[in-house]
């Protein structure tokens, strides 16, 4: 075994992940996300030294030299040089190397002019923009470009012109169904500013909670809310806060249906008798505001205006999704309204209901938008439709001269992969929409609902894999590279936790307080190779998990894009499909992780909270040595009958091995058996 | 080599710390702390299931049922059991099978009751308490005690009676020097709950600014502040939040001296022309209040009269520490003062301006409390003295009738061993004090001035050595067994971090940054033998680094108490005092840090940002070598000749192994020189 052999299997035997990190390359390291639309690169270096020093065009926005002040630390963090300069401010001299300009001081609104350029040569950086908010993002974007070599930090030599495809990329947090302090509202703002991402959409209100004060009704957060809600003082700071990053902050206020948390403080508003209580499990539920009923609009034409006030961002969303219509078809005189006002449906019940609140935005000066369900053809176009459903309702809308934007395909918190969601495309290339329609398609959202998410783990959830999300919404539509955005999304996860995001340091967090102790290596082994279960499958009817269970557990520590398991399966598609290709590293992930079981097991003696996962910790080791078996050449040295055995007791327990255990899955199974089937002669 | 030895050479290879943490014991396990007064051992188990449920009594404080809410979701955390009940409420019946009694609901302050008898039996848990205080105080005690065994999570039976040994047991952080803001101070709050610590000591001002709004001055955060400070709101919810853990805040307004920032606001009321800026170095800084200007008091009156009213507490921190007087000496108008008021010296015009401060705050209900300077004959008694310059000072304090605490000994900021801090107590054995001057001393407080700290890094320089300090402050004066203090405390450490303590895991996140990537194995061993430069050394004249330095650098991943440097001093110290110790993990050790350089290199090479820390590799690298070779019986082979070669060339290597590197020093050197030194015959 030569030395870089050993080090790989003594790695692979002690340091999960390291195999995947070690292979760090120079795209990574570069780590551009989103990527620009054009790059020129050099040769020469502008090397970083303690008298590094910007100047911004003394007219500009404050924010603009802020967020220079925030770049000069966030480089020295990284590069340990003890920078000289300490504010970047109107008076800071023009003879600084690095350069910012900008022509004109931007509102934060949609269609904002967010693009710039970029110029980096050996003795100064300009960054020219037509406004601050395009000085923003060319600032995130020479910070991803920080490099090193055996003389130092330098930016490479490059021009960088760019500016984005689409002019609405979002991610939405419910803050209703587990509330989220503002410690993590303000990393993931800042989350979003390094990948270019401009909306943030607050889920204000849902079932679970009402989580915003209003001084017009406080009975709304006192009764429905369990104490956790943010001011309308704290409102302001995550929108002060997101505007000085170049974002918007969107509220949504969901009606009719998801109202629990409504008519917890208003029974009266109901479509049925009540009471009402506020739900601890996921779900549609029946709770739906009165659309008949005059007092309804009383209360949210006081609430909407006073939240429109709150909020000054031009859109307003109503939610308006999954209201099943129960309680309205079980309520007498809601249907003898209908017979009056001639609705023939509740669909036809719930645009009355729209067209009453449209008034009460429009007078506010706000623009409605809605889940695809608010889509009708009575439905003034100026609103904008947020399509969760599917690709065909975002094209109906834009059809239907509607505004619109994609969230369905950017559901974070349902854990599939990255690629998963990079390759899904607001304007994919098989449209039939004409290009004046595509203009009519904005961009996108991703969501991150959180049933099943605490502030512990939330930025797991929506970090990195949002990054990939904000690349398709700004990047060309060209750019689609999957083994390429994994090699940056490593290197951009890693930048992201340096300013602040968790994603990758709780999972160790959780990792030690399932082992109780701080040797995590033997169950990050498992974790390493482990997904929570995808969709909704984690938790069946919604009732599994409460709203106040553990949130700390093994699949708590697992995250999407499993990172060994990421690995191990591309190792073994090239292995079956290239010739020559060598089995060595993929044996040496199969011998840890069939020896890992033997690690781990008086791990799981002591911890009885690890039970769950015992089974699927075997299951691992014994598919392990299988292939290993197979690989080996083992198999082939036996005689016709074992091979017989051995294979029918491999399909067995590759079997077994599907099944989920602590609400996560196995992920190199599908490997496994390709190289277990790749014996199947043995059966013919 | 057995099995366990090639276990932990591999295990000492890769994973730092595994050594430490593997050696893990009931008591760790355990991990009591502070450890309470009396305690009675049962065998019996009271086994935790998902019916474990909870009844307060229903007249009871609100504190106590959300404290007991939360007991319920962090044994749940803990346990992954699901509990059912979900809120703990005057509605929750009483058939509970964990019991919890308060006889009175208590105010938060000075000297409430905080005793409480726990008893754990097998079928029943009773907390019983004479108040919800008190309760709070036993809550923390069962859960430190959960245990798990092959059948689950059980309590073992006992019964408990604690009380505090003294009543004042506090935590100060200083916000002025580097703001912390409110997701700190929470978690922080957190943390002292879990070790019953009792007072939030707020150091809201200083020379780098004033932190906390004042509506009746907004010109001191306005211009003082860098736009870091804490709302009224903010403060009330800080309050709020301690108190509902039955913990006090108290402020503390440091003057005359310290006064950059309240001069940077008002400049007229300094004793030099000015102008003033604030302070962006360490050290003590000449910027004092004019005691002369009657305008001076005329504004304290009207901030203190505002904090007054935001801070309940019944003490009032004036600060009066570290005025040298230059600005006194070098003002005519002052010495002219001085001689009319026939003040003596500058000790005895700042005792003349905290007589004046010393009316409003009783007026407004106060009690004045300052530093050692503040003690002077004219001091009414009923101002306490906090005491930082040392025990003779207090002593001085509890003799003239004044109550007193100590933080001499409990600055942590310092990087001192937990050792120390732990030994330190307010009344030694030594004590001269008459019983009823002992009285006047009511406890202590650790202090965490943030020069050198940032939100990143501060947890880690409170905890877990805060728990020892809390410890000496509750437990019996005898509990003082170093070596059983360290096992129970890092138990405490991991309790921490899983209530959110960002200790164990910031550290890492500083060492991907720099190694800019995942693998920091290699970093990791030689952070885990590396302190900080101790006391004021890290930071030579106050200059070298600026509030806007980062802090982000290896020193800042580096902790007190070094992990494989307490160990592995431990080990040597047990060698070489007991006869037939083997050797054998001291040489994994010693392996491990000879082979890690090469290992490190390059790493170093790839990121500039380590250059300074390849002499101090190189360095443990070739102590580690020369201990090997003296330990491995190699030296006793040589010629005569090489022997005092090798000694030679081992002592001055050890000598070059004591330079600093990156503002850290190794921590092993003195235990390496022993098994040198040990050979020191050869010389002779």
């Amino acid at each position: 075994m030569s030395i870089k052999g050993f080090l790989l299997s003594v790695a692979l035997l002690f340091g999960s992940s390291v195999l995947l990190w070690a292979q760090k390359t120079d795209k990574e390291n570069q780590a551009l996300m989103p990527y620009p639309q054009e790059i020129t690169e050099g040769t020469g270096k502008f090397r970083l030294n303690k008298d590094f020093s910007i100047y911004v065009n003394a007219e500009a926005h404050p924010r603009l030299f802020q967020a220079a002040t925030r770049f000069m630390r966030r480089l020295d963090s990284r590069t340990g040089l003890f920078f000289t300069q300490h504010m970047v401010t109107p008076q800071s001299k023009g003879q600084a190397n690095f350069s910012i300009q900008a022509a004109e001081n931007a509102a934060v609104k949609l269609g904002m002019d967010e693009s710039y350029e970029l110029t980096v040569s050996k003795d100064a950086i300009q960054l020219k923009a037509p406004t601050d908010i395009g000085a923003l993002r060319g600032l995130e974007t020479l910070l991803q470009l920080v490099q090193s070599d055996g003389e130092g930090y330098y930016f490479p030599e490059m021009e960088i012109t760019d500016s984005p495809r689409f002019p609405w990329r979002g991610l939405m947090i419910d803050v209703s169904r587990h509330f989220q302090p503002m410690d993590v509202i303000k990393r993931n703002i800042d989350g979003m500013a390094m990948v270019k991402l401009n909306v943030l959409h607050l889920h204000l209100v849902d079932d679970h909670g009402f989580r915003v004060e209003s001084k017009v009704f406080p009975e709304l957060t006192a009764k429905a809310s369990d104490g956790e809600f943010f001011t309308q003082d704290e409102i302001r700071e995550i929108i002060q806060y997101a505007n000085d990053r170049g974002i918007r902050v969107m509220p949504e206020f969901d009606v009719p249906g998801h109202a629990s948390s409504f008519l917890v403080a208003f029974p009266a508003l109901g479509s049925a008798p009540g009471p009402y209580s506020l739900q601890r499990h996921a779900g549609i539920f029946d709770p739906t505001l009165d659309p008949t009923n005059e007092d309804t609009y009383t209360m949210l034409d006081k609430l909407f205006t006073e939240m429109a006030a709150l909020f000054p961002d031009e859109y307003f969303h109503i939610g308006g999704d999954e209201n099943e219509g129960h309680h309205w078809d079980a309520n007498e005189e809601i249907q003898q309204f209908m017979k009056e006002k001639g609705l023939k449906s509740n669909h036809e019940l719930q645009s009355y209901f729209n067209r009453k609140l449209l008034t009460v935005l429009q007078r506010e000066g706000k623009k409605m938008m809605g889940w695809d369900e608010i889509l009708q053809p009575s439905l003034p176009t100026s609103a904008l439709i947020h399509s969760w459903r599917g690709q065909e309702g975002l094209a109906e809308a834009a059809k239907a001269g509607h505004k619109a934007i994609l969230s369905n395909g950017y559901y974070i918190d349902l854990m599939y992969p990255a690629a998963q969601h990079y390759l899904n495309d607001p304007i994919p290339a098989s449209s039939t929409l004409s290009d004046k329609e595509k203009k009519n398609i904005l961009g996108g959202e991703a969501t991150m609902w959180t049933e099943l998410v605490t502030p512990l783990t939330i930025d797991s959830r929506i970090w990195p894999r949002t990054a990939v999300v904000a690349e398709r919404l700004w990047s060309s539509a060209e750019v689609q590279d999957v083994e390429d955005m994994y090699v940056r999304l490593n290197g951009i996860s890693l930048k992201l936790e340096r300013e602040g995001l968790t994603h990758i340091r709780n999972r160790d967090v959780i990792l030690r307080n399932l082992v109780n102790g701080r040797d995590i290596s033997s169950l990050k082994v498992l974790a390493d190779v482990c997904e929570p279960m995808k969709g909704y499958t984690r938790n069946p009817e919604g009732t599994l998990y409460a709203t106040y269970s553990p949130y700390t557990l093994f699949a708590d520590a697992c995250i999407a894009d499993a990172p060994d398991a990421l690995v191990f399966n591309q190792m073994v598609e090239k292995y079956l499909t290239t010739k020559g290709e060598s089995s060595e590293q993929i044996e040496a992930y199969l011998h840890q992780w069939h020896q890992n079981h033997e690690r781990l097991l008086p791990v799981i003696k002591a911890n009885p909270v690890l039970l769950e996962v015992k089974d699927l910790s075997l299951n691992l080791s014994r598919i392990s040595m299988a292939a290993l078996d197979a690989l080996s050449g083992k198999v082939d040295k036996m005689s016709e009958r074992e091979k017989v055995k051995w294979y029918n007791n491999a399909v067995a327990i590759l079997k077994e091995s599907r099944q989920q255990g602590g609400r996560t899955e196995l992920q190199v199974v599908n490997s496994i058996e390709k190289i277990i089937k790749n014996k199947r002669q043995y059966l013919e």
